[in-house]
């Protein structure tokens, strides 16, 4: 009896060791817990009323028992990208892939010697090039965004991508993101948004890095775009891009491309711009508990200070929706703690 | 020393008690594993090669260790909609929407009485309305899918889904879906396949009810299109859709509507129609291990037996090279166990 008796406490021991060991939290498990609730998602952005709205949104509108609760398909959430989620100072970075690619292919094309618009590229005459309009810049944009297959422009926007430097910063382009804008589309991703931009950029430009960079899947990109043709080719069926718009994703194009790509409202948009203005307010009209941010920039040191006009565009519309509605206006000067990654 | 070396035996029983309860699966584990290794992914395919190349090829491109792993993201699956994942008979679904809706219009348009195509449908004369040719039947469409906003739109695809009922079979649309698909579908999703539709029919009449019934999000839907243009409407903006085609997702129009709205070749694609030829080809250009499904109409009891010519297109051209090129034929009369889930 002796026996069976501390064999009965060293069984109870062992009942009640396992059970601390299975069925409750590990040390670790407890510190890993609590570290999880105390991790800030969002440490780039400084304490104050524009985080504080933020998060303020996400948990309500996840909050099952709230009645702004927001079922997870309709979790949309749209990111203009040019000076939304990286700089577009002094010129929109795609423009700079642009000349770049113009000067590289030139070779291929004397002509351009004493032909306007190119030859304001090839001489590096900004002043001039800026007077050749729209029509100029499409030019431009054409000559260097297409005549060449899906895959061709693909490695060329990865090459240039990786060796092109920004001309005052001196980084690389995808160095000239905003950090405190990853660390929103991870935490909207953490509480399962579905997370798309939106860009007046061209569709193909952005798809090759985004996914690194942002952690965006090139499925949930909506941009402007070339038409393209299927080619057999024999057996080895490419995608040649053609020089003819297919789609500008800007202004009132936004909405029209995220009901084209989506196919569903968003309830959380960010932007920047007059060309984001629709976005937001399409965004504005949900009926489920929405959130619209606008970019303003006033950081002249750290970045870039402009509101109203800019040499790529208005701003003016924009600002002035989104302070007559009360959109949230992100000082990026006072509420972001840092800018660009590399800050860290 | 007696009791410390009982002590030390029960103490050992406890770290072995505690190793096989914490470190080893519970029985419940157990069983539930095995419950999972022993569920069929595809219980609704007949045991022959097609469900076993299926399984084979996601089993060796999920597989780390293997030569053919396809990291997560390229893991892209297209699906046809009509004539793959449900049926087309005698002519496709979004047509028979065209017809009813008509008829509901036709009040406000009293010219349709002596006016073909619109004469035709009125009066139910198919022969007639057959002979309108491809310009007779746009401007069916037109007539039906244009001139009100994308809302107004869905909740009338809605309404009719809810009430229609196919001409022969006698069921709501959306039940004439093939069980097998909606299986390999579910199959692919728990592989962290992404899976899409890629469809000539009506992206805005696919995306109200592909949700539910097939558990594709409304942002993996790739289909033809009017275009839309956004109205602000006074703060109450609305997206009108024209009477004007924006795209055509057919033939050499599906790898262009893959690279525009996915940006990724897949690996895995499914189609049964000369329409979905050239997505096959451009899946089986891909440098990454891929598989092309070919469903082949060989059931003249449960479902439809065609597949060379149809009143809808043809479909020689598909099959032969499905054919020459050993892509998997899918034998819907041996293949698959049931067709419709309410044979279940």
């Amino acid at each position: 009896m002796k026996r069976h008796g501390q064999y009965t406490f060293a069984t109870l021991l062992v009942f009640i060791s396992i059970h601390f060991a299975c069925n409750s939290p590990s040390q670790k498990e407890v510190q890993k817990k609590n570290g999880i609730a105390s991790i800030d998602p969002l440490p780039s952005w400084s304490d104050g009323a524009a985080k504080k709205a933020i998060i303020n949104y996400v948990k309500m509108v996840t909050d099952t028992a709230g009645g702004n609760f927001i079922p997870v398909p309709d979790r949309i959430a749209t990111f203009d990208n040019d000076g939304t989620l990286w700089s577009e100072k002094p010129i929109y970075f795609q423009f700079f892939f642009a000349l770049d690619r113009l000067k590289v292919i030139a070779a291929d094309h004397p002509e351009w010697k004493n032909k306007q618009p190119y030859k304001a590229v090839l001489d590096n005459d900004m002043s001039t090039l800026m007077k050749q309009g729209e029509k100029g810049l499409l030019q431009i944009v054409m000559a260097t965004h297409a005549g060449i297959s899906t895959d061709e422009f693909e490695s060329i926007v990865k090459q240039w991508l990786s060796t092109a430097k920004h001309p005052t910063k001196g980084r690389r382009y995808t160095e000239l993101v905003y950090q405190p804008m990853i660390e929103l589309i991870r935490y909207l991703q953490a509480n399962q948004f579905k997370t798309f931009i939106v860009s007046g950029g061209g569709i193909e430009f952005m798809r090759p890095w985004v996914e690194q960079v942002y952690g965006i899947p090139k499925d949930q990109v909506v941009g402007s775009s070339v038409k393209t043709v299927f080619d057999y080719n024999n057996g080895h069926p490419v995608l040649k891009r053609l020089a003819a718009v297919d789609f500008i994703d800007d202004k009132e194009g936004k909405p029209v491309g995220i009901n084209k790509f989506i196919g569903r409202k968003p309830v959380f948009a960010c932007g920047n711009s007059d060309g984001d203005l629709q976005m937001l307010q399409w965004t504005a009209s949900n009926s489920l508990k929405n959130l619209e941010l606008y970019i303003h920039h006033t950081d002249s040191t750290r970045e870039w200070s402009y509101d109203r006009q800019s040499a790529i565009g208005t701003l003016d519309k924009g600002l002035d929706e989104a302070q007559a509605k009360n959109w949230l206006l992100v000082d990026m000067k006072n509420d972001w703690k840092i800018i660009y990654p590399y800050e860290k």
